[in-house]
């Protein structure tokens, strides 16, 4: 079995890891997000530290620049993160490590990772989204990750407003209250609540409008890329939170798309991640493997 | 040239045309839609009659099963439509032709010949959106047609509403005023001012808020699918439209994705269909041209 590389690349730290599966990761490391040149350096010394690799693949906060043919290709582009903007991550580390490198969004490379080895395997169309402290998604389309004029940034769609929930104001820094993150990432639970998402106790109020917010916004996805799977993952997703969140995704689809997974098979169609907390990294060997064929 | 046959599967006709491309239909036949054996059996009268063509491309009214694997792919599936649900399309065309059938709803067929001949070309990912008596919207991704547990029904995706439009109970029969085509499509327009959109004059303030409502839905689908072009035509959508759609687009984006052709290109990023009122058509001639590769 050939071994790949994968780094989990966060605004905190960067996760790498050598192995061929999700249960034969032989070396992990965690590195903290200092500068780029640092941080980079560090993974570079610990990939010549292992056995040889045959790719690396790298899912990455963002934005990206995912085009080939772009001259900025495998850069982080203009990011909040201090330090970071247009930091080239693919070219240091092929010129390094002289192997093929797979970059892609952390969330896209979690949904590849799914499709792989977790919940969404032998699926070819499938959406990963994590709820936290922002909203992300990554999405598998005909087995190809989604990319076009930039990647998706699924977490910024608009959704209507509850009606129990009319005038608070938001936290989305662009979309205010009208975003998903905006209405549903874990701050927007904390500014309304005054407390923690996850000190909140489980028959708060607040996880029912939750669940509904995250229900709109899958209705939305499923209408747009009638994904045959949505995993969901992240720290606000509680396991109580799946039964509502299908049960207001089923009253809010109303029957519109005729699919037995949609009438039917809720509690297969909307799940966690089969990989756990692992996706992300998974997700990055997932990428490397792809890169290697 | 190899010759291709058209078929643009409407509800109240379907269109049948043989050619190469979209300025050279050598023939087209216009076919009340009325029994399916009756209506498909004069468009196999009509190609019969026609110079030999190499396959058949049918873009169709839906909602369509199009999973390779299943056993009632190529079928019209639960319609609205009296007498049309259930019914097989691809089987007699092939069985009486004798040629590949590609088969696809009406607007990814719309998407394709963008792509192929209009205002989509040299694009992999595009959106091609239909505002008219009802809302529809087809997507190539990544140089393939969005297909997966179902195929997309965008028109559906959910929206905020407008704040001087928080009354209106919408016109869609599944989502009422949560969903785009409740709020934006042709009969919602007719609803809220009592008269036809067609009819409206061009400073009616309706207009103002149908632009509004149709950013909001390209919003979504801007962050969900990060199309490199929104094609929109139908009815509804008017010269006049396009200039306040981009501005209130760029202002509900909000400089979030940080890409040139949002930031700066708005007017070649929302465009009419280069191929106007033949999309429909001549797309499905570009399926028959991938279904003969």
């Amino acid at each position: 079995m050939p071994l790949y590389g994968a780094i989990e690349a966060g605004g905190t730290k960067f996760l790498c890891a050598v192995g061929s599966g999700p249960h034969a990761l032989s070396a992990e490391a965690r590195i903290p997000t200092t500068t780029p040149s640092e941080t980079l350096g560090r993974c570079i010394e610990f990939f010549r530290a292992q056995a040889p690799i045959a790719a690396l693949g790298v899912g990455s906060f963002g934005p990206l620049e995912l085009r080939r043919g772009a001259s900025n290709y495998g850069h982080i582009t203009a990011t909040p993160k201090a330090g970071w903007s247009h930091t080239d991550i693919v070219g240091p580390l092929r010129a390094a490590l002289g192997v093929p490198v797979a970059f892609d969004t952390d969330v896209n490379a979690a949904v590849l990772g799914e499709a792989r080895w977790g919940a969404a395997r032998q699926l070819e169309t499938a959406v990963y989204i994590t709820i936290g402290t922002g909203i992300g998604g990554g999405a598998l389309l005909g087995g190809e990750l989604a990319h076009g004029l930039v990647h998706p940034e699924m977490g910024h769609l608009l959704l209507p407003r509850e009606p129990d929930d009319l005038e608070f104001a938001g936290v989305c820094p662009f979309h205010g209250g009208r975003c998903w993150e905006g209405l549903a990432s874990g701050p927007a639970i904390e500014r309304r609540v005054g407390q923690r998402a996850e000190t909140l106790p489980a028959g708060h109020p607040a996880w029912d409008l939750e669940a509904r917010y995250i229900a709109s916004g899958l209705t939305s996805l499923v209408l747009i890329l009638s994904p045959e799977r949505v995993i969901l993952g992240g720290g606000v997703m509680q396991p109580a939170l799946f039964p509502p969140v299908r049960q207001y995704l089923s009253r809010s689809l109303a029957g519109y798309v005729q699919a037995d997974a949609l009438l039917h098979g809720m509690n297969d169609y909307v799940v966690p991640p089969g990989l756990g907390a692992q996706a992300g990294i998974v997700g990055a060997l997932a990428l490397a493997e792809r890169a290697a064929r």
